[in-house]
This record gives C-alpha cells, sequence and structure tokens, in this order.
C-alpha cells in the first residue's frame, strides 16, 4: 500500500430535488477523478429535513435507483471509491438513512445508520448490520454514518474488523460551542482515529433546510487522530483533499510494549 | 447538587524520593483547602521512571503507608476529597500503579491501574477491578490512571455506573505532535467525556526523569467535552481550578430524543 488520495467534498443538498443532488454528486465525483476515494455527505442524494416518513420515501431509491445507478457507472468510469449518503427505500413504505459504497468494479455495499438522530427516530428503520468493512486494492475500507461515529463501540468494530480507513458521510447540526474552540464533532473524529490508529475521512454537508444549519466541519484525519485537512467550521462548499499513508493503519503499536487492539481487556468490558 | 470546585495541581514528584513527594503532595493539598476534590498526578508518591520492579517496590507503600495515613488526615481535615496515584505494595514483591481516592471521613477506595503503559508491564501487576464509582456528598465520583483513558471501553464503564466527574491522575508522555494542534491525550479526554456527558479532571506532571518528559497538560473538561481549565501543554508546575455543575452529567439527552447512554446498542456490540 503506498499513499492514496481522498477527497472529502462538502456540499449543499436540497431536500427532496432529487436530479439537482443527483446532478451536484456527478459533477463532485468526476471532480475527483485521480483519487481514489471520495466521500460526500449523509443524504446527499435526498436532502435531510424530512418533516416525516411520507416525504422522506417520496425521496427514497433503491439500489437500482437512478442516484446509485449513476454513481456506480461513475465510479468505473473514473475507478474510484464512492462513499455517500442516501435515503433508502424499504419495503411497506419505510426508509433508511443509507450509505452506499461502491467500488470501481461496480460492487455497492449498502449500510444502514444505526444510530439515529433526534426526529430521524421518526422517520428512518434503524439498520441492524454492523459496520462495513470492505476489502478494496488500496486497503481495508469501512463506512458508518454520522451519529454512529459519537458510539465508540461502532468505531471499534470497525477497527477490529480491520479497517486501515473509516468513511463516514455526515450531517453534523450546528449547535453552540465555546469560542475558538474545534467543534467537538470533529474531535470526538480526531479521537475515535487514536484509539484504533485508523484514518478517519468524515464529509459533512452545509447550507440552511427549514431552520436546520450545519458545521460545515468535513475533516480528514491522521492515524494518530490528528487532522490533515479540514477540522474547522466552514459553512459554505469546500474540497478536501488528502493524501494517506494507509499501510500505518496496519501498525498498531503505539510504544515498544503497546499496541491498540492487543491491550483491550474485553473480559473486563 | 451545585457547582464544586475541583483543583488539578500539576507536580513534579521525584523518584524514589518519598519523603520530598509527601511534602510536595500535602502543600498541594492544603493549597486547595476549600475545594471539593483534588487530583493529584499518577505516582505522585513514588515517582514514575523506575528501572525494574525491585526499585519500584523499594519505593512503594502500602495503603496503612505515611503517604496514604497522611493523605487520610487531611481530606478529614480540610474536608475535601483526594485522588492521587501511589505506588502500591503488594505481596510477594509485586508492585501496582495505583490511585487512592479519599473521601473526608477517610473511606478509601483504591484502585489498580488495568492497563499499563510501555515498560509499566514490566514492573507493575496489573489491575483486574474495574474503575470505582463512589457516592460522595458531591456527587458519584469515579477514578482511572492514565492509559486507562485511552480505551473508550473503560471509561464507557464508570459513566454507566453513573459517575458525574471522572478523576484521572496521569503522566503523559510527551512525544510529537503536529505545531499548534491540542495534544491528542487531551483531545481523547474531551471525547471522552462528551460521549458520556460526565465531567473528567486529570491531573498531569511535568518535570524530567531518566529521558522521560511529559506533556504537562492538566486538563478539566465539561459534560460537553470544552475545556473549563488547562488544555494546553505546560511543563511546568500549574494549579487548575474550576467550578463543575455536576448535576449537568445527570441529565443524558443530547437532542430531544437522543440520549448518550440509552441510545447505545449492546446487542449489536
Amino acid at each position: 500500500m503506498t499513499s492514496i488520495t481522498v477527497v472529502c467534498h462538502q456540499l449543499a443538498p436540497r431536500i427532496g430535488d432529487l436530479d439537482y443532488n443527483r446532478a451536484l454528486s456527478e459533477s463532485a465525483i468526476r471532480g475527483a477523478s485521480g483519487a481514489q476515494v471520495i466521500v460526500l455527505p449523509e443524504l446527499m442524494q435526498s436532502g435531510y429535513a424530512f418533516d416525516n416518513r411520507g416525504e422522506a420515501h417520496a425521496a427514497s431509491e433503491t439500489d437500482d435507483g437512478p442516484t446509485l445507478s449513476l454513481w456506480r457507472a461513475l465510479a468505473s468510469e473514473l475507478d474510484i471509491i464512492i462513499v455517500a449518503g442516501f435515503c433508502e427505500r424499504l419495503s411497506a413504505g419505510r426508509v433508511a438513512n443509507s450509505l452506499a459504497l461502491i467500488q470501481p468494479a461496480g460492487r455497492l455495499t449498502v449500510y444502514r445508520k444505526a444510530h439515529l438522530w433526534d426526529r430521524e427516530k421518526l422517520i428512518f428503520t434503524p439498520g441492524t448490520e454492523p459496520p462495513p468493512v470492505v476489502e478494496t486494492k488500496i486497503g481495508r475500507v469501512a463506512a458508518m454514518i454520522c451519529y454512529d461515529l459519537e458510539l465508540p463501540e461502532w468505531v471499534r468494530l470497525a477497527a477490529l474488523a480491520g479497517a486501515d480507513l473509516l468513511c463516514a458521510p455526515v450531517n453534523w447540526p450546528d449547535g453552540p460551542r465555546p469560542a475558538d474552540e474545534r467543534p467537538g464533532e470533529i474531535v470526538r473524529v480526531q479521537a475515535n482515529a487514536a484509539v484504533n490508529r485508523m484514518f478517519i475521512a468524515a464529509c459533512d454537508r452545509y447550507g440552511e433546510e427549514r431552520g436546520i444549519t450545519w458545521v460545515g466541519g468535513s475533516t480528514i484525519v491522521d492515524a494518530n487522530g490528528y487532522p490533515l485537512a479540514g477540522a474547522v467550521s466552514h459553512q459554505r462548499e469546500q474540497r478536501l483533499v488528502a493524501q494517506l499513508p494507509l499501510a500505518e493503519a496496519r501498525d498498531k503499536f503505539i510504544s515498544e510494549h503497546n499496541h491498540v487492539h492487543q491491550d483491550r481487556r474485553p473480559g473486563l468490558y
């Protein structure tokens, strides 16, 4: 494994405007040509602030819908791994807050957010499967969505399954914080990376929907938990690019006698 | 529960100089008179950088030794909770990297570090008991030591047991980090606090022993994970004081529908 290039493209999808969002995602993905991985925001395909399940269902797609079909074609054409959020149509009127992890050969992995944020609980059906960790030609790539990152147990699952890079589409809601402090969501990404010696690329959104605004805090951190790109609140479009020496994630030693995973004592937890 | 005052007094113990260290701790504890809690560094009583187990054993004390006897007397005299590290003498020549959590009435809780750092593995016997969480008149106070904080599972145990305030004697070894970045150990304290909505007071040391230096990063963070005091590398003596509204740790809701502990899905972990 040599260094790979990862792009997080922070965009502002429009709620329910699937054509606009699809075109916006295509432009971003084409703009990342030459990179090995692009991460786009949570619910990129649909927008976020649905009033109810019916409205979300109307904006949802199955995995052979127009957006995922486009993303698969682009992954193949551009030889790039795409990780992006979409509103997934399930059976019986249900919907999930999902992501697609698409490899260049077109292989699709769908993950459904397991830890739902706020009113998402009124709209989406939570996932019941662990975060995926897929073998790719660049290394092992894992994925989860936004509030999932706030559960260190969930991040640990991906890391223990061997993830070198965790890609996280997010929509971090903005809120108060002390002046001059880095947003806490970013701090927690840093911690998750360091305690697992794993790279993390979190792609946030910006803009406003129905009174909700977001941190705009897209961040790419190294296996020590220090930022390589982003890690500030920029409430506008931004395209982060970082070179990641992914092999560093295979070395879990942080001192001569300490290995971040072997030091765990699961019998005591 | 109204606000309480917590002091972290960052000092430089001298290896093996028990009289000096005892006097240094007494001065710091007396200086915190009026506070409800004082936290002192890991291995405050003994110093840190032992060459081998025999040397550590020579500097060790049992819980009725002169240092812990002094601390108990001071806790009672000053009506203060003391959390401080000591080199504990076990049976058969063994030693533990331990802490004393002493309540004003003199009640002593001893905890033995469960996750050992680097050459500590050659010297100390690791603990096998979870971090203590004790009911006190100011709220529920938990404690653990240094590298224990790097295991989110361990911090979670204390939080799930109801801790309002986690006190952590630490000796954070200094190392390279990007310019202008907050030391990662502090970042991880912030994350641990936020994902559990629990206050954390981590008391580091400074100085140099046998080629080892420390971050000098003592930190007190609130239940949102933002610093109230410290949170920078100051490699000299410092005395942090913060007022903690501990009742905030009893409210685990971070949105109308999200509770940091009830949102866990342990059946999936």
